[in-house]
């Protein structure tokens, strides 16, 4: 027992896993082995999910059957749809939202495992899985004043999410890009929301408490939410009289911080950032708006040759492309949070279920440096 | 950076505290330098949630502020009440359904503080707390076709969760008895649900996140639930046709296991166990029926005189008698886990916001043990 303080757990190894790897230094990032970059253009987001969920890549039976029941298990209970209407009358964030209504669903779950039927709590985590968008779509329609729109079995995760926030059959880039940043955002070692849904997990709660807790770590500035940071600066910059390139000298002169660079893992740019820089290429080459892709890249281009910041490790990480990744897909800001709770579910769920074969609750210790020998005195002589 | 693997982070540091000390060899537990048995026995909840939250035991005047402003804080929205309604009609448990509700709380929030402010969260903390009593009530009454009852605020924190269970003004001894058992169940170190809090917290969530991230937790069996398992057995006892001595000789010569016994930090037996079966006796005398403390205290003195077990350092814990003590208060056996939040809501607070004056990310490590090269070959080909 060491008597070393390990403020904020950094470089603390908790667990083994074969989930995901960061080599920060080379900017690689892989599943199960899997390059995230083939993952991302080659495999469907929910090829990823059973890749991290089952251990291996399905083949076309597999992959069918696992669509299959994902399709089935999109609707959620009216009552969950009331409690969302009652949300929204309330005006909660929708991250907030998906947290109560996460929470919420465990009361219609067909299953009650024991807690070492891993099978059984992986379909439970399917399921809530399978209900996240459907949840998301209904309560940013419901805030609108609009009716929920249900869900369809025939279109893919990201193709039916996208389908029922307006009830159009979305085009082929959009639903390329939400599925390729739904594979980037998947897993990333025992960040701090899934370390939170490890943790519950190994007290052998459910999946519903684990998950649940995940979403309200993820909520943290400090972990999701960077990426509505970025987007408020390409706004801002959008609005502005001077080109981008003025605007971010002028911002750095002024000793502004431009959010989404730095990240603790990578010194070099996240190989998710880009691949998201791609798709945010792509998105402006089909739209034909290519502002947002332009001041992201004059940015990074004045931060990288002028500043030095990547020769020093700081460099673009995730949250610098989503956010206007999602803005191009008409997703409102506060909607990239509970976007990347939405992927993050599948790394989440299978670290829980990784931890608990080799299970053992997880309690660490505090230094105490209080008092020790405080005298009572009862309240009527304080 | 060590490459010793932490299972359970078993003695790591993860910060100092000056909120409670456990020790485990000559069993004391001290809240901020206060023997637990002072606390339990001469100070309200309320004083020990003020001396958790503030630092100092409260004067008259403080504490009677404190109280009001926890009972103005008592009421539910309507809405709160409307899913606690549909979660009973689905048959959810009361510590599913007090996560969901303690969730949804956070849409009638006043108060949106920028994180670090942290005597607004502690505001936001403090309604929490005194809204959980309400909600555990009026859900208690709801699966049972009853409406809520009201709280009032003329009660103490006790006194009002009895009260709003049946409309009755409760009886000075079970009132004394919660507010003890409140008192004994408010800290314990950085256990699992409170380490969930500070995770979720060190991301710079709210504290509802991170209180509703707590009781995920708690809601595991390995960590809340065991004093359901001893009330159980105390109940089998009371069925069977054997007296409680023949009872537990036969349970051990079959090689049962007696849950209630043993804990990863106390090798003497519990101070809050001590508490509480005074607080058991007291009831048996109040009531006139000793049968569930006489069964208790049976086992207990045959594990420790016939077996040795407390010689070995597995002494009764704090679930040992808890659960007999909240029988006898009329409680249903899945109410004991959802009073535990009640009253450990206190500490998961202290902790978050104890962390957040010198916050960093909680982010620890796994190691890595999966495939590293592995080749992606497309859907079609495989």
């Amino acid at each position: 027992m060491s008597d070393e303080l390990n403020l904020g757990l950094d470089g603390v190894l908790v667990t083994e896993s074969s989930l995901s790897h960061v080599d920060g230094e080379t900017g690689r990032l892989i599943y199960r082995g899997y390059a995230i970059e083939d993952l991302a253009r080659e495999a469907s987001f929910e090829e990823v999910l059973y890749l991290l969920w089952h251990g291996e890549l399905p083949d076309a039976d597999a992959l069918s059957s696992f669509e299959d029941a994902l399709a089935d298990e999109r609707p959620i209970d009216d009552d969950v749809v009331e409690t969302l209407r009652a949300l929204a009358a309330a005006d909660e964030t929708p991250m907030a939202a998906l947290r109560t209504a996460t929470s919420m669903l465990s009361a219609y779950e067909p299953e009650h495992p024991d807690p070492e039927d891993l099978d059984a709590s992986l379909r439970q985590g399917r399921r809530i899985t399978a209900k996240m968008p459907t949840i998301l779509a209904a309560y940013d329609r419901l805030r609108d004043g609009d009716e929920p729109i249900e869900p369809r079995d025939d279109l893919g995760h990201a193709a039916n999410f996208l389908y029922m926030r307006d009830g159009e059959e979305p085009d082929e880039v959009a639903v390329e890009t939400l599925d390729q940043a739904l594979t980037l955002h998947a897993d990333h070692g025992l960040n701090a929301s899934t370390f939170t849904t490890v943790v519950v997990s190994s007290t052998l709660a459910d999946v519903y408490n684990a998950i649940t807790a995940g979403i309200g770590a993820l909520a943290g500035p400090l972990h999701g939410g960077a990426n509505q940071d970025v987007m408020d600066i390409l706004l801002e910059i959008d609005d502005s009289d001077l080109d981008p390139r003025e605007w971010v000298e002028e911002a750095i002169d002024e000793g502004r911080r431009i959010p989404g660079f730095g990240h603790r893992v990578y010194q070099v740019k996240d190989p998710r950032a880009l691949i998201l820089e791609e798709r945010s290429a792509e998105l402006a080459d089909s739209t034909g708006d290519d502002r947002w892709y332009d001041y992201a890249k004059t940015i990074e281009d004045y931060l990288t040759d002028e500043v030095g910041l990547v020769e020093k490790g700081i460099a673009p990480n995730v949250d610098f492309y989503s956010g206007s990744v999602y803005y191009q897909l008409g997703m409102p800001a506060d909607m990239y949070t509970p976007i990347f709770v939405m992927s993050r579910v599948g790394g989440w769920l299978a670290h829980a279920l990784e931890y608990r074969e080799n299970n053992r609750i997880i309690r660490p210790r505090a230094r105490y440096v209080g008092e020790t020998d405080a005298e009572f005195v009862p309240i009527d002589q304080r």
